[in-house]
């Protein structure tokens, strides 16, 4: 069937394919990427959107020798089969099967790692400037998509890569879209939007011009015609990169083969950076995604033919749907409350707030540090953002909500959706640091809801507070509580006690709770009485119920889905420092590595924090003691 | 003397002026600056850049009403001089004084708290945004330079500013710098290099053009002359914001009060987002500050006169002039060694690096995660890219470091310069968070030296390292040791015991290590007698060590320069659990609040972290035991 791509060995091979096969091989990859993601889920219409680039990168360039730096990487399939991955390709994004993202370590052809967006164009600048000192020539490629552009970083990386000077080649993948329709100013100018706004002041400049000069007639007339076809030709989307001494060559038909192989064999021979403007179609020839991107961007497994994904019926609502639901509710309530997103509306549940509140509804593009910022600003005049964001992503505007929100402790709330283990998107997508990175911020709250009630309650206690709010909750569903309206908001740093038991406290954080239960009952039919505590709150904790637990118990365990440096355990043991007090205490939760991909409940399982393992640990810890 | 500026209850009053009395009036803020500078030292260049724009600016908005907001902040005197602050001005930068940057709790003038760079367009937006929600009409205005205009924030922001079309102003105070000189793409379209290399591209389309018409003899050359005239005023250095979609005004001289004022008014009637593009000189209106605008950008106190900055005499070199030397002396040897920095060429100790290794030498402008994942990308191809920044400005590039660096385990060195407390720039700059932000991310050496040779020791130990390392150091200058040369490299995770004591032991990390000590000395007088061990690491901890003291004395007292959540001593607990030690631990630094500005000495006294504070601490816990 694929005996093309079957019988290729290395990405060298294709430089024997006539253009004939090349397309045949398009077709192929195509099949592949679409019957293995309708099995295993995964980034599809990005990969379907480039598999001509792909080829026609590959058939161009020398990899691994060449550097081909895919931004985001989701959009790498076509790479990764093209390049000695085939047989390994129904092992994508599981548990020790090969990455959805590029990994240096899986590869030679894949130069550098990625997940978050817009890191291409520095880590392919750094690679020219490796190779200058080195004194190769090799050629070093940067594949960027439009929304990636938009974030502050690649824009550093331009003005760097324009000053610096080096050859360097950045292709733009242009398919109108990051994982939403794309905003901002930079979308408008791509668009040729930009090209109608100057050309009106040129026009009128002209025209002014005009008036002042004896007539010519009809040639005049044709002369002016002239030269407005040339200015427009002129303002092309190209001017931005070439006012960062970039050179622009487009815009290309990005499933052309001929054009694409044509282009980049030219480009490869310019001196300094130039970048090829490639406009592509987001799940180009799969008639489904092509219809709608959005859906088909990460996709779980779904019917090849029919293109219908497979729900799991009966499933509890997400947390992220119960965000994205109550956050209206809130919203009706009060006028103040607007939302802010980085470029995940979709994902972060805001579509139905997006719908009844576009007034109040901001998508800034893939710029999280501005999204913090927007927020900060708003709130000092008395808006009450909520910035819904993963954890992940936050990352990227860290001293955005230490300097701008903490530090003049203004009323910003973060929704931190997928706290925790994300599953198959694997270790550039968790989001497993983020107790870490904010409970040593003055001056923030932060709450980890335990179920989907809990989470709400948080997020009407959040409506109230006084300065930045952090609720927490992870990717998945939740567990089918009864939506009831009638609860209260919580009391800020109460902690619930969820059991009685006598030789230790439990003491765990967030949608472990339902665990630390299973864990207590265990025990329990082993002879083992522990007492459960759902801490809520990270920062502040319960101060009360925590120094009464261990002075009750005197074993303390904690339990979390973060890295133990510096999370919610070691939080626990500076509470019981600070108070003097020196219980046994176990800390339980994840190592200092990074975690790899797999389903949620494999990586718990692989850790030790699934029922059996932490029940082990348990009765190991305390028949120690 | 500064009778016009002592009679001046708010800014308001401003608009009885005559145009010579605003002129009288821009004199006295200079003196008045110059002269309280020369004594408190301060952010002097800027701040004396701006007078005329910010008297022109109180003029013609109507402050608190009208926000405006200046970006880092630190040009901000003459706007704390005009709004009700000529009697606290000589208590600038001092403990309990008033701040170097705006701050909201001051002032209701202060608008936004700012410190870090290029904060400003966002948070102007954010204010644009609440305003219009809140049905006002109050204007908002961003103060930006050129410098901040490289980093990616501001970027995001302008892009969306442009989207968002609400009313603003945006002005560039363009003096051709940002602290050193500037870099990028950006500052030669500012600088109008740009300007003629689009021109030449069109000229050449227009040739061919002309080329194919009739000739019509002088008046057709005129024309073209005419156009190419209109062309270049287009192709101003407005082209960049308006293909934002924000409206250009300028180059103005912002030293000339009518035009400033004149075209104020004029904006400040425009709809939708706009741009004052002014151009200022640096240090303007005192000679030695214009001569040398780098060295007055952040100074010291000075002789006013003379323009001599008081030094003084005899004292030991800095950590980052020891940094900066042996750095040379490490690239001599080691011709992978490259250095990047972020617009702090000076401020990191860079110049004599800059001047030896020019090639190697990377200056990104104001752009602290390209800085980080270009170091990335220079490291895969075998480069040794030593980033050297401030520790609070590596806090936007902490997704850089964790995702970009430290996933995949690349050899970047940071070189962590204005680690701990930095004294009169307050809470914006001290770099109290790092231990915490750094420690929870997998694969990071982290080193914290506590005197110049161990820092010497550091920076060769970092060079032969297979991953990240990160070394620690402080604002100020060091001990005073002597420069041997002959010293080895340290053992990573090896800390050292440099005092024994039976009752506890004291384990500081970096530069405390003088103080813990002293601490023992004085303990030693009341009779008590404790361990002194330098930790030398954070990350890996001398286990092995550290273990052996709790179990020797039950007593361990960790001592550190960052925040207390999630920092050093935290670190310690948290191994000790892991071995199952609960020996009695007290942790001392910094508390979980943002520190004020004042001298080094002030503020660790203040927090109890003095050599009497400590001492006295201390044997309270020893006491209790």
């Amino acid at each position: 069937m694929s005996h093309l791509l079957e019988n290729l060995e290395t990405p060298a091979d294709l430089k024997d394919f006539s253009l004939n096969e090349l397309t045949v091989l398009a077709q192929e990859l195509r099949d592949e990427i679409i019957n293995t993601v309708s099995h295993t889920g995964g980034h599809l219409a990005s990969s379907l959107g480039i598999v001509e680039l792909t080829i026609a990168l590959h058939y161009v360039m020398n990899s691994p020798r060449d550097k081909i730096i895919w931004d985001v990487g989701h959009q790498a399939y076509a790479h990764k089969l093209l390049t000695g991955r085939l047989n390994l390709f129904n092992t994508l994004r599981q548990l020790d099967g090969i990455s959805g993202f590029p990994k240096r370590k899986e590869s030679p052809h894949d130069c550098f790692d990625v997940g978050h967006s817009s890191t291409s164009i520095s880590a392919a600048l750094g690679m020219a400037v490796g190779r200058d000192c080195k004194e190769l020539n090799n050629k070093v490629v940067a594949v960027i998509g439009d929304g990636s552009l938009t974030a502050g970083l690649a824009f550093e990386a331009l003005n760097h890569a324009g000053h610096l000077d080096r050859n360097m080649i950045i292709i733009l993948n242009d398919n109108e879209m990051s994982i939403s329709p794309n905003v901002g100013a930079l979308s408008s100018f791509l668009s040729r939007k930009m090209t109608s706004r100057l050309f009106v002041r040129f026009k009128r400049e002209t025209e002014i011009f005009l008036k002042s000069v004896p007539r010519f007639g009809k040639d005049l007339v044709q002369l002016a015609k002239r030269t407005e076809d040339s200015f427009k030709a002129f303002v092309t989307p190209g001017m931005l990169f070439e006012a960062f001494g970039i050179e622009y060559v487009g815009p290309i038909d990005g499933h052309s083969m001929d054009e694409l192989i044509e282009t980049l064999q030219n480009v490869s021979r310019l001196d300094g950076p130039s970048l090829i403007h490639v406009v592509t179609r987001k799940g180009k020839g799969y008639q489904p995604a092509e219809d709608n991107p959005a859906l088909f961007h990460g996709v779980g497994p779904f019917d090849k033919t029919s293109g219908k994904v497979k729900t799991t019926t009966g499933a509890p609502p997400s947390y992220t749907s119960v965000f994205g639901e109550y956050l209206c509710q809130l919203a009706e309530k009060d006028s103040r409350l607007v939302a802010i997103t980085a470029a995940m509306c979709t994902g972060t549940g805001l579509v139905p707030f997006a719908e009844r509140f576009p007034k109040r509804f901001f998508d800034v593009g893939i710029a999280e540090q501005h999204a913090v910022t927007l927020a900060a600003g708003m709130a000092c005049e008395e808006l009450r953002p909520v910035v819904a964001i993963y954890s992940t992503f936050l990352q990227r505007a860290y001293d955005n909500v230490l300097h701008d929100v903490c530090l003049q402790n203004l009323p910003v709330t973060f929704a931190l959706d997928r706290g925790g283990l994300v599953g198959a998107d694997g270790p550039t997508h968790h989001g497993v640091f983020d107790l870490s990175y904010l409970r040593h911020i003055p001056n923030v709250t932060v709450a980890v809801p335990r179920d989907e009630l809990e989470l709400k309650r948080a997020m009407l206690t959040a409506t109230t507070s006084d300065g930045p709010f952090v609720y927490r909750y992870p990717r998945g569903n939740g567990l089918g509580l009864q939506q009831t309206d009638d609860f209260k908001p919580l009391t800020i740093g109460q902690g619930e006690k969820l059991r009685e038991g006598q030789a230790a406290t439990l003491v765990s954080i967030g949608t472990f709770a339902e665990t630390a239960m299973d864990v207590a009952v265990k025990l329990s039919e082993k002879g083992i009485e522990i007492a459960v505590v759902d801490a809520r709150f990270l920062k502040p904790l319960d101060q009360e119920l925590l120094i009464a637990e261990a002075r009750r118990t005197g074993n303390i365990i904690t339990l979390e889905e973060n890295v133990l440096a510096g999370g919610f355990g070691s939080a626990v043991m500076e509470l019981m420092e600070k108070n003097r007090l020196y219980p046994r205490v176990m800390r339980l939760g994840l190592p200092d590595e990074f975690i790899q991909q797999g389903s949620h409940d494999e990586l718990l399982k692989l850790h030790g924090l699934d029922v059996d393992g932490l029940t082990e640990k348990i009765a190991e810890f305390l028949e120690n003691n």
